[in-house]
């Protein structure tokens, strides 16, 4: 029945995600903080606080993709259903936790202990928001396929789902990689960003459509 | 008169309405603390603010929902008075509580003292949005019929009313739970967040259209 | 030249004014404090902070209500000019500063010194926010009519200008009163919400079309 | 390939620059802080504090004026691939940062040490935003023309790079300047954002369509 599942417009669901995931992405600047005047030279505290401005730039290109790729599978679809936009909200639920990783990340790099815990936390939050990516994706094209404006062929369908699971394991790598050590994180995500971020490559990790 | 009772394009106020939801969903998330380095077991600590996590996933996933019913409610109407923006600024004023009394439940719920009057507020300031959510949808729906773009029937429309009435009550059995223990207004409060959130309910909660 | 004196689609100053104003409304709520647990009776302490959540509640009506205002203004334009887009962003800048000025008032209320700078400072940043609007009304409608969708009879525009001049006054008299006692610049105010809220009342303060 | 390169609708950037930009603009109002209760004279702290509420408008202005110019620049334009898309993040990302780099020329203008460095920070970060917004007028224009939805003479090309270049100047010496004193920079910033709000002048700094 169509008043017990109601079907949202797109344009509003898009609204609304680009507001939290600009909100979340702004947010990340809380996290540069003005060392108090007076407590010893100013360069020798800014430069200290590099992690701050690393986890920054690498946060913001990873969020800033991830919204290019949310327009882009979007733009498939004429409307969501309910499935989809609690699937949605779930994937905004993971952008909007990043500043906090983010955070927790910049403060514990360079710390004798909890660095790999704080390393594994930033790894995690970028495959649990991938992860939710690919939920989200694979709803739309597999199960809501009435939800598109368009015809899908089969081989596009699974070439978004290989180019999508392979999106994936970068980001599996990187959490992985924190019980080396939190540089191997952070490393890999920001080769990521450089990754994504170049033109002539897909846009975009792990929907990539 | 047109010029002392203009009436507002609902567009404009969608726009507006989503940016303040956003926004507040958004902000939740500043109650996610970093531990400060150096102050202990990371891992014990992060595991510690538990009630953060959880209150964070219940509330960003219960506005996440307010906002689907707001968008199926105000997807009825062509345009809103001065009386409907007021009843929907009434409404956005208990969305943007929801940060603060999130945090405040988060802070209380292990605490010794003023734990069962921090989740009656958390249960309670639930219980005003759905209020609030409720008479505007009344003010809607049986005030300002011709507000509406399309015919209701009287059927529908009293749907819509009992099913708005049904959809307060578990959050004043919340609200009264504090007074018991504040695990259970949590409990009901991440129930409903649950429940609404499945497939085949109707969307959501106070309102469900 | 077109070229440079770019004139900018109202529609994008609209969604960029909704945006600002969304964030601004949504940032009152960082002034409701979570008293640390463990610091005395919650009750007491929730109590004590009343000013905080009267502050929060009259700010946000009032930006509530210029926003409709700014609605109403805005509609009756096809495009801004380079004036007007410098203008709205003034109108802006004060809207922007309200939850500082807010918070000071919240803070100074019972305080025995200082309390009646911050509520003149309070009383004063309505102030300045109705003068702006209706610096922005006046350049509409007096020195660019071109930018009119419609055309405005001379009556309309002279009822337009004296509502929006009787609606400085009585933000002018707030802040005079704040050297009585913050309680008088506090309940002036509060008493401009409940009137611009009320049905029936022209829609909202200072420029009231 | 259209998929691998996919192209981005221009309203969907624009909604999505809003945000960010209205975001970071309200920001700045966290830096005007309500001095603590019983420490003093309200008014002789909040005298003060004159550094950060100049910082707040010059900042304030510099931004909306930034918007002013990437609505402009974004209006020539149909659509975005994907490098214009990381070309915009990049440039979002340097707006993002101001609230930072404002808080800190705020906080240190009168410190004894640290005072240069931090105004050349908040004069670079300037001068990074505007060779960012010349970096993406420099693609739409030169490099990508197919996305402009109308045709540009060589002659008006010319002159918008002419007018980038001369833009990027001024903040270049502002930055320079900080090395003699800070106030040379907060002067200049200060100077240019009253420049580029007068009527008559071209809108806005860097860019200037």
């Amino acid at each position: 029945m169509a008043d017990t599942c109601p079907v949202i417009e797109k344009s509003r669901a898009e609204a609304f995600s680009d507001g939290v995931i600009a909100v979340a992405i702004t947010l990340l600047a809380l996290d540069l903080h003005v060392p108090p005047p007076g407590s010893g030279s100013l360069g020798t505290q800014l430069a200290h606080n590099w992690p701050n401005y690393v986890a920054y730039v690498v946060s913001f290109v990873t969020i800033g993709i991830i919204w290019i790729n949310h327009r882009a599978m979007l733009s498939r679809l004429h409307s969501l259903d309910h499935s989809a936009l609690i699937l949605n909200l779930i994937l905004l639920m993971t952008v909007v936790a990043l500043p906090f990783s983010t955070s927790l990340m910049a403060a514990y790099l360079r710390a004798p202990h909890g660095e790999k815990l704080a390393a594994a936390v930033y790894g995690g939050s970028f495959l649990l928001m991938a992860l939710a990516f690919v939920a989200l994706q694979v709803y739309i094209l597999a199960e809501r396929r009435q939800l598109l404006h368009e015809r899908i062929t089969p081989e596009l369908r699974a070439a978004v789902f290989r180019r999508n699971a392979v999106g994936v394991v970068p980001y599996a790598i990187a959490t992985a990689g924190a019980f080396l050590s939190p540089y191997v994180t952070l490393a890999v995500c920001a080769l990521l960003a450089v990754y994504y971020a170049m033109p002539g490559t897909s846009v975009g990790a792990p929907d990539a459509d």
